[in-house]
C-alpha cells in the first residue's frame, strides 16, 4: 500500500453517533442545517440555467485553475478584506486556484511541498484532518503551543532553533496556522503575530537551505460575528512571498457546494495547479458558476450576515448554557466566529474516547470531539488529553441547551 | 517539492490553441456543447430546492463515501450494464464510492496502491493523464501491446514474465485498462481479453507477494453509439475481487457536474475512502442530488440517449470527411463509442508536437493530440511517434469537416 493510513478518528465519532438516535452531536463541524440558502441557490442556478446560452458553459468542462470570473471575483473579495488595491501583487487572481473546498488546497499544498519524513510545524492543537493528511504522507508534524491570542512566538522560535541545533531544520517545508477561529479552540491569531511568525520562518530559511512556506487557513475568516477581521499574513511586507493563503465559499454559504481557493506564490502555484490537474483537472464548473451569480448578485454576501447573526446567536445560547452547567474549574474558551468553544479540564481528567467522562457523556447522549484527537504525536511533550471542542454550528439552540446540560452532568459528576 | 512535477503535455496544447481564434481543435477531449442538457439539469436541480425539506440535504456536509441513495443507484446502475442480479457481491453499494469525477478515483486508486519506484501497466498507448498521475508520484509504468480488438494477452503474458524473471515482479501494483472505447484509441477489449487478463494477473501474485489489481477505467462506457455493451471485468468469475471499477455520469450528461464513482474491493475500498477524507471529504452534496434526481425522474437516460445519438451522427461526418481527404496510406480505427478517432501514419513520419506534421497542422489552423503523448517512458520499446488522436467530440459538424479537410491537406502534403 502506498500511504500509512490509520482510521480516521472522526469515523469512529460518527459510528458512536449513529448508533444512538437521542444523541445530540456537540462533535460534528456540520453547519447550521435551519439556515441553508434553498431559495438563494436555487435563484442563482435558476439564472446560470436560464438559456443554453448561460447554461452551456456551467455544463462543460472548465480550466484547471478555475473559471476566470470567479477567480476575478475571488481576489477582489479577499483584496477587500485584505483591505489592499486591486494592483497588490500577492492578491492577484494570476495566484489564485479555484478547488474543491479549502480542504483540497490543504492537500495538493502539502503534495507539493513535502516528501515523506519532512517537518511541518503545525499549532498544538490544530485541524486533526490536517494531521491525518500529514501522518498519511508520512510526514512529521511539530507543535507550536498555541495561547489564547493565537501561536506563542517564543515557543516558535525554540522549536525552529531546537530543529536547526539537531539538524532536523531542513526537513521543515511549512507552518500550518488555522488563523481565524481556529479549529478546534477558537482562537484567532492576530495580525502582529501571524506577521511575525512568517518574518521568523523567512530568518531559518537560509539555514533550512530552501524556502519555509507559511500555510494560512482561513476557512472560518467568513463567519466572525464579533469583533474585527484581521488581514491575512498576504499582507505581510517582506514575507507575503511565502504565504498560501486557503479560504473557502462553501461555510459561509453551503456546505454541500464544495468551492474554496488558494493563493499561491510561485514556484508552489504551479506544481499545485499540476496536481490539481491530475486529481480532477479542475472543480465542477457548475458550483463555481453557482458562486459567480450569489457573489455578483449580492446574495453571497446577504447570506452570510444572516448566518453571522445566527451564529452569534447560538454561540450566546452555548455561552449561557455552559456557564449555567459547567463546573467553575472547567476553563472554557469563547470565540469572535466560527463554529467552536474549546473546554479545559483539570488536568488529571481525561476526555479521550477511551476516558471515564468520554463514555459517560456518550451515556447521557451527548458527544464532543476530545481534545487529544487534534495534538499530533511529538516526541517533544506529552499529549495533552483534558481537552475537548465543543461545537454550536449544527445543533438545534434547543439541542445547544440540552446538549449542554447533559455535558455539565457528566462533568459536575467527575469533577 | 514533494512531487516530480513536469509540465503536462496538455496544457501546452491549450496554449497553442489560444493563440489561434480561427483553430479548428480536433484534440479537446471536451464534451458537444451543444446538446449540454441545461433544462434537465435546471429542472432537476429545482425538485432538488424546490423545498426547504428538499432543498438543504443538498446543502450540507455529506458522508464521505457519497449520499446513500446515489450510491444504491449507481449500483443498481452498473448492475444493470453487467447484466448481474443486486444480491452480485462484487457490485454492491457497500464498495461504491462517489468521487469527484471518475478522474478522482483514478488518482487515490494509485495513491492507495503504489509506492515510489512501483509498476503499474498500461495499455501501450493509454490516457495520458493517467501517465502524469503515474511520472508526479514516481511510478513506472510499462506498456503491454494494444491491438485492433484490446489488449495483446501474449505481450502481457510476456511483459508479467520478463519482470518476474529480473526481479521486478514485486513492484507491480496493478494493470490499468481503459476498457471502453479507449482514450486515445477509442478501441474496445472485449470481454474475453479482459477476463483472461484478470485471471493471468492472478496467477502471477504468488510471484509478487501481493494481489495485483486491474483498474478497469469505464469512463466512455455510456457513450457507445454503435454494437454491443461489453459487461465489465467485476463479472469475471475467479478474479472479481482483484477489480477495480471506475465509471463515471459527467461525460453521458454534463462535464461541468463532475461526480463519478469507484467500485472497490477491501482493503482498497477503505484506503480509498480514507484518502478521500483528507481530499475533500466527500463529493459536493448538491451535485449528487442532482444526479439522484436525473437518474430516478429518467432524464439521465433520455439524455444518454439523445447525446449517443449526436456522437453516431458525429462520428459518422468524422468517418466521410477522412475518407474523403486522408492520404491512403494513412490507416485509421473508427470507434463503436466514445470520442476519439486514431490515425496512423507511415512509420518515418513524425506527428509530435516538434514534428513538421503537427507544426504544418497548426499553421494550417487544425489540432489534433500527438499519439507519443500517449506513450509512457519504457525501456523496452522505442516510443512510437508516427499516431495522432482525433476528436469529434467538441468541434461541431461543419468544424469537423473543415478540421478533417484541413488536416488531410497537411497529410497529402507529406505523404
Amino acid at each position: 500500500m502506498g500511504q500509512r493510513i490509520a482510521e480516521p478518528p472522526i469515523s469512529w465519532l460518527m459510528h458512536a453517533a449513529l448508533s444512538r438516535p437521542e444523541l445530540i452531536s456537540l462533535a460534528a463541524g456540520f453547519t447550521d442545517n435551519a439556515s441553508l440558502p434553498v431559495a438563494e441557490t436555487r435563484a442563482a442556478l435558476d439564472q446560470v440555467l436560464h438559456s443554453p446560452e448561460s447554461g452551456r458553459p456551467a455544463l462543460q468542462y472548465g480550466s484547471t485553475a478555475g473559471d476566470t470570473t470567479l477567480r476575478r471575483l475571488t481576489a477582489r473579495h479577499v483584496q477587500k478584506l485584505d483591505g489592499v488595491t486591486a494592483h497588490d501583487r500577492f492578491h492577484s487572481p494570476e495566484r489564485l486556484l479555484i478547488t474543491s473546498g479549502s480542504q483540497q488546497l490543504l492537500y495538493m499544498a502539502t503534495e507539493a511541498l513535502c516528501d515523506e519524513d519532512d517537518i511541518v510545524l503545525v499549532e498544538d492543537p490544530t485541524y486533526f484532518v490536517f494531521l491525518s493528511i500529514l501522518q498519511s504522507r508520512g510526514v512529521r508534524a511539530r507543535g507550536v503551543r498555541l495561547e489564547r491570542d493565537g501561536l506563542d512566538l517564543d515557543h516558535l522560535a525554540a522549536v525552529l532553533l531546537s530543529l536547526k541545533h539537531n539538524g532536523q531544520l531542513r526537513r521543515v517545508k511549512m507552518l500550518y496556522l488555522v488563523s481565524y477561529f481556529q479549529n478546534p479552540t477558537g482562537v484567532t491569531t492576530g495580525f502582529e503575530k501571524k506577521a511575525a511568525a512568517a518574518k521568523l520562518l523567512k530568518k531559518f530559511e537560509h539555514a533550512a537551505g530552501h524556502p519555509i512556506y507559511l500555510l494560512e487557513d482561513a476557512a472560518y475568516r467568513g463567519l466572525r460575528f464579533a469583533g474585527r477581521d484581521v488581514p491575512s499574513a498576504l499582507t505581510t511586507r517582506g514575507a507575503a512571498d511565502r504565504v498560501i493563503y486557503t479560504g473557502t465559499f462553501s461555510k459561509p454559504f453551503a456546505t454541500g457546494a464544495r468551492v474554496g481557493y488558494g493563493i499561491l506564490p510561485e514556484p508552489v502555484y504551479t506544481a499545485v495547479l499540476r496536481i490539481k490537474g491530475n486529481h480532477d483537472f479542475g472543480t465542477a464548473n457548475l458550483l463555481q458558476q453557482l458562486f459567480v451569480r450569489a457573489l455578483t448578485s449580492g446574495s453571497y454576501a446577504q447570506h452570510g450576515d444572516r448566518l453571522r447573526k445566527r451564529y452569534a446567536h447560538k454561540a450566546r445560547v452555548m455561552k449561557q448554557a455552559i456557564e449555567r452547567h459547567f463546573p467553575a474549574d472547567v476553563e472554557w474558551w469563547e470565540p469572535e466566529g466560527g463554529l467552536y468553544f474549546w473546554a479545559r479540564l483539570p488536568r488529571h481528567i481525561p476526555t479521550g474516547v477511551k476516558s471515564k467522562v468520554f463514555r459517560a457523556a456518550l451515556k447521557n447522549d451527548v458527544l464532543y470531539v476530545p481534545g487529544e484527537l487534534c495534538y499530533p504525536d511529538d516526541p517533544a511533550r506529552r499529549k495533552p488529553n483534558h481537552e475537548m471542542r465543543i461545537s454550536f454550528g449544527n445543533a438545534s439552540e434547543n439541542g445547544i441547551r440540552e446538549g449542554i446540560r447533559r455535558l455539565g452532568e457528566v462533568l459536575q459528576k467527575f469533577l
